[in-house]
């Protein structure tokens, strides 16, 4: 589903007309030429900022399994979500350079632990969507894919008994358990995965259970941007806000148990 | 609390040897100068990414209430994330130019509705977070204040009643009820107001609500880092993972209600 198709369902945030901010924009761009004191930006920066606001970006085809096993390994040194963006911009610098260069990768380190700890969005889901919105762009620049593309890996998260990836070289000899989420908070799946195992937060088969989910989720956004990149990426990504009158993820009882609130919704 | 004091709380993941990652991001900083198939990458390159990855950035002071206003407005061409980080990193633009020149401000519009409109970390925090986090630096790069600072204006959302910001030049002229949130998700924040209110997330009062939250993230955002810049900021984060033996908010019952299940803790 485009966004743009969404006014009647009243979901508001995510329904931007898409050719106004394409002018919006394009406005901003030429307009930074101009600082408010009415002085130019150096050359320099005014290339800069039009090569990151330029959409999309070159990308080539990167090995999914290299690049997971360099997000297993980046998980013991940035964590879950700079893990799974160093692992794909680290590649990219080397084989694209600019503007893959100019972003920060640890910066992404507060990711971790459902940003700083609180248990909210797993960060190896937070760190694909700002892969595939960087890359692709946000949607006011002419595709939707690259947000879709984020809430298809979210689903498939949820779906899928994690880890999928195995190392080639494992930090640790125990065999991991697979658990499946439900939900794309680390919260959820951190506390599932721990209950089924019995392991405790600071174990190092929970530490290696999520360096290797980090190291799935990084397997999995190279390969459909890989899909992308020729050409044959049909989205399974869908806005959930939609479909339920709130902002929300699909499987409402899962939380809420048999006492869902209803959302108050729009006459139609 | 330090992060690196936690080895003990179990915690792993929030518990980096600081000095090692210092060396670490150093030395990836100077590798980078050679690609993997053995050549330099152009100096312009190089300096653009020692410029993104040398923390913490230039910062000069920021107006709260016009960042607020800034906020509010933004929010209506690319909603709550992107609209604190745009409200900050614009004006960081024109008085200081690169590095935040470098960053593509909206290509975060994905954090709206909680990340694609699945209802996870609201947007307006998860903004606040990145515009912390880049400007004061990852804990890897010497301080802690980035994180800290995120979380304690996650904490601060959670607790207070939002928006708090009254726009100068309001779209609607309806009033806008506040109501307090206990979480940091937008799932619940929208949640709690609509149930408030009755108003359904289409209606020109939620979504205008939403703006207002977005600009009063923004306004306290400007406020912590005024502090910092003046050597005047003590953070009141936490990492609520060191204290519940897995990574969430803190007040589980919240969620869970009277059943609140206990995580296997480590031996002592």
């Amino acid at each position: 589903m485009k966004s743009h198709e969404m006014k009647d369902e009243g979901q508001g945030d995510l329904n931007v007309p898409r050719r106004n901010l394409l002018v919006g924009a394009g406005a901003l761009a030429a307009g930074m030429l101009l600082t408010k004191a009415g002085g130019l930006l150096g050359t320099a920066q005014a290339k800069a900022q039009a090569i990151t606001e330029t959409w999309p970006w070159p990308y080539v085809k990167l090995d999914p399994d290299e690049t997971a096993e360099l997000a297993y390994n980046e998980w013991y040194r940035v964590y879950c979500g700079a893990g799974v963006f160093s692992s794909i911009f680290s590649q990219l610098r080397e084989k694209v350079g600019e503007p893959y260069t100019l972003i920060p990768i640890d910066a992404f380190i507060f990711l971790e632990g459902g940003m700083v700890g609180w248990g909210t969005i797993c960060g190896s889901n937070a760190g694909a969507n700002l892969v595939t919105n960087m890359i692709i762009g946000p949607r006011t620049a002419g595709s939707d894919d690259g947000m879709l593309m984020g809430s298809e890996i979210m689903q498939w998260y949820s779906d899928t008994q994690l880890p999928t990836y195995k190392p080639k070289n494992p930090r640790i000899s125990a065999e991991i358990p697979t658990t499946i989420s439900n939900s794309p908070l680390c919260h959820v799946s951190v506390g599932r995965w721990m209950k089924a195992t019995g392991k405790h937060l600071g174990s190092d088969e929970r530490r290696d259970r999520c360096a290797r989910v980090t190291a799935s989720v990084a397997h999995q956004t190279v390969t459909l941007l890989n899909q992308w990149h020729d050409g044959k990426y049909r989205t399974k990504g869908t806005i959930p806000a939609a479909s339920y009158g709130i902002q929300t993820q699909h499987n409402c009882t899962s939380c809420h148990g048999s006492n869902v609130p209803m959302p108050p919704m729009a006459k139609r």
